[in-house]
């Protein structure tokens, strides 16, 4: 039976048509349920839901009670369940390194823009917001289902498991201004949680960045600098 | 007697102790009270509150009532009221043109960044989010008082009261990247909702813009869009 989605929960969901489409056409092997409600309209959406499911062996179960066990919209017809996956992070791609991030709207707002511009490597270092929760799949608006994400329990774990790269941590104490560096690559661009930023211990782990900005703010959301700073180092991948 | 916040009060709030220091510090001619909690600890922030109202009248009322009335949160312990101001756009400054926002969040981040990159005056095209909701102003961080703001009821109401200045609607349609031009100011930088985006009239609404990304999201979320068209424009003054 299902059950309202928690933390140690074997799988997860993508609540509503559009992340269940994402759902299947990028992470097919791991999807085990896919759950229909009465009310469903059988546009062109439910279509390719129930082409996929029928071609791949994967239930649809029409159960309304699931709809609301797990969502909290009105609009949600359609859910799809997975088994959570573990998919590394390469040595040799660009990693994003969310350091202590709490809030699962801001990490779903970050891997939009990752695959925005191209980024498919994210790595958190924990303690952190469960990137799994339904809420965070849905701020990525699916994006999470194109990414390789690995969790870390330190930053020091991170950097013996890969090394040889360069690291670029963005903090308020940085005198370089991330619009005047040639980042080299592989590199991996580092943030700190939303309310503490990176400790000062970072400014010895590579090359430190700032947004530069007006004294009238003390920070930049965490989404919007992260963001700021991919859409600055991939500006040659967009002409 | 204070009553829980709707969009016809004629006054709002600043809930917290940061943001009602923002408010005496910026907005100080339209404060009316400033609720204390009993448990306030009484440190740097309290004594900086205190002193700013005894100097200016203010009345520093304790009632805790008022805080199970206006806010969610339990450690707010200091709220700042204020009657509702208008303040214009002024005609010789750059605008941000939001048409039809409808996340508080969302307006609040947007808020945030425009402070940050120096942004003044922004143009809100209605229907829309309450600019003036706690939780619209809790999102800025007290961007709000730093801003004008401007409610027009449709973009041509707006473009008859501010003429004689270049339009750069931002549009998923548009063929000129935002990283190939150099903006003529004055200017106005607009965005549509976060649903719809702009309708397509906009393209002859001057010149469209648009920041490229990758074909595996339909559209970046609209805070990110408007931050990054921000840092992007004004790029020229953070060296």
């Amino acid at each position: 039976m299902v059950k309202r989605y928690k933390k140690d929960s074997e799988v997860s969901y993508a609540l509503g048509i559009t992340l269940t489409i994402e759902l299947l056409r990028k992470k097919l092997e791991h999807v085990t349920n896919v759950y229909v409600h009465s009310k469903i309209i059988k546009g062109e959406g439910f279509l390719i839901v129930e082409e996929i499911c029928k071609n791949n062996n994967i239930p649809l179960i029409y159960n309304d009670k699931v709809f609301n066990i797990l969502s909290k919209k009105e609009n949600d017809f359609i859910i799809g369940e997975f088994i959570k996956y573990d998919c590394m992070v390469r040595d040799n791609s660009n990693h994003v390194v969310l350091v202590n991030p709490s809030n699962g709207g801001n990490l779903g707002t970050i891997m939009r823009s990752m695959v925005g511009f191209e980024f498919t490597d994210l790595v958190i270092i924990t303690p952190a917001v469960d990137h799994y929760d339904p809420s965070t799949i849905r701020s990525s608006m699916g994006s999470i289902f194109n990414l390789n994400i690995s969790l870390f329990s330190s930053f020091d774990e991170y950097k013996e498991t890969y090394k040889n790269r360069v690291n670029y941590p963005l903090m308020l104490q940085a005198s370089r201004n991330i619009n005047s560096v040639d980042v080299a690559e592989p590199y991996s661009l580092i943030f700190g949680n939303e309310a503490t930023g990176l400790s000062e211990s970072y400014l010895s782990e590579g090359e430190s960045l700032i947004i530069n900005h007006s004294n009238l703010i003390d920070s930049l959301n965490l989404p919007i600098a992260v963001s700021i700073t991919l859409y600055e180092v991939s500006k040659n991948k967009f002409k």
